[in-house]
């Protein structure tokens, strides 16, 4: 299967999986974002990750691509923290091949990757030096000479996603592995996904709501592992405080894609 | 939006539409076929749907391809039907254009067409001179010189996909006016499901549960549209007599996209 295809797939497989506590699925829409808007963006993104595919043109430049090309719905941002890590992905086919790209990108990716992320809703902390709403921002970057990985290591201490393409895509691997070793099929992705969620503080969830509620939903995860409620429980908790595990969602996005090249059938 | 999008679009919000009795949906699998599979075959069309929008070959090899692309999962068949309606849509981008296409149809394209037939799993009537199970067929199409129009013309009598070929795809343009008339949004394409379900019997459900079963379940959903039961009904007794309005739901597809291109907005 192409990268281009394995990517989509793990997009498709992501958003339908069920029950995911908090995360759009096939039984649950937001009011604003609906399973068809998720659906569309891995639709219409297919440009890009062929763009990523035969390596026509830079990583920076692709993401803002496949932002521009999914921003054409009314659903707002779905998959801005998908792309960056599946860009770099599909660019270098698996994790060492996405660190050989990632360690190429410069300030022109710097910039471009600041025009997507301005392209999204997706909300910065207030505090940040680097703010996306910030025109003075692109100076910055430029005096610098910021590569955009320089960028990622920046955002690395509050953002899951940039602290993979910093780190070498540990939870990345670490989520294929579960997939690989719990066995093919759908629910493997549940799986896969409460097991994340119970070991890692989700970032968007920390942004959104502070630690505390990234923790007791950790917490509250790994009630769900070990038996003592059930995931749709917790969904249903989730959803009732808007609680999304957004960053997450992308992280097992990334997964789904690994393992889907090391042999993982989602299909059983 | 490029056609080989629009046509992606409209698999994908057809198959995710809700509710939508009998036919797979965003809270139905069948067992074997699930909504992930309908969703892969969307995903996995790509290449033939650029083939036909590009003019890069022939129909008949193109639905060919478009049935070897997405054989490729463990769903069965899932949009062969849809295929044959989407393809000489894409390659002529509308209607009047797929019929100037349809009609340079030659032997190529029907000897291509049964063998992409031959690597799906649906069944023809038992009875049917031209059977695909049959390796005397091919020999048969081509000592006559049918042509794939032929071959369509052969099985409209009990094909409503065929008889859309042969008469210049009028259930499609009616459905694409429904959309168009219900205005923005997944809830017209339900609308249109139930209202073309209501007044045409579906050929699928003739070939699988004979005419009595079509007829009634046409009475059933005018029941819908008249509010005297919900759909939610409908569709609970459809699938547990295992009715499928599947040829129904290809034209739906059908539908979308030529709608999508005169305008209509799924995304309300």
């Amino acid at each position: 299967m192409k990268p281009v295809e394995r990517a989509q797939l793990a997009m498709m497989l992501e958003v339908c999986a069920y029950p995911k506590p908090g995360n759009v699925d096939r039984c649950h829409d937001y009011p604003d974002t609906r399973l068809e808007h998720f659906l569309a963006s891995t639709i219409l993104s297919r440009t890009a990750l062929e763009e990523a595919e035969t390596g026509t043109g830079r990583i920076g430049e692709i993401i803002k691509h496949a932002v521009r090309d999914t921003n054409t719905h009314g659903g707002g941002n779905t998959h801005f923290g998908a792309f960056i890590l599946l860009i770099p992905l599909v660019y270098g086919n698996d994790i060492p091949g996405a660190m050989k790209a990632i360690e190429k990108t410069d300030v022109s990716d710097a910039i471009a990757f600041y025009k997507a992320f301005a392209m999204t809703t997706v909300r910065m902390n207030a505090t940040d030096e680097l703010d996306v709403n910030d025109p003075h921002t692109l100076t910055v970057i430029r005096d610098r000479e910021m590569t955009l990985m320089d960028v990622m290591t920046h955002s690395a201490g509050y953002d899951m996603i940039a602290r993979e393409w910093v780190t070498g895509f540990p939870l990345t691997r670490r989520g294929a592995d579960i997939l690989i070793r719990t066995g093919p099929g759908r629910d493997a992705i549940v799986q896969m996904f409460l097991y994340l969620l119970a070991t890692e503080p989700d970032t968007f969830i920390i942004k959104k709501h502070g630690s505390a509620v990234a923790t007791e939903i950790m917490r509250a995860a790994r009630d769900v592992l070990d038996g003592k409620r059930t995931a749709e429980n917790l969904d249903a908790e989730c959803i009732r405080r808007n609680i999304n595990p957004g960053s997450i969602a992308d992280i097992v996005i990334a997964s789904i894609y690994i393992a889907l090249g090391e042999g993982w059938s989602w299909d059983s």
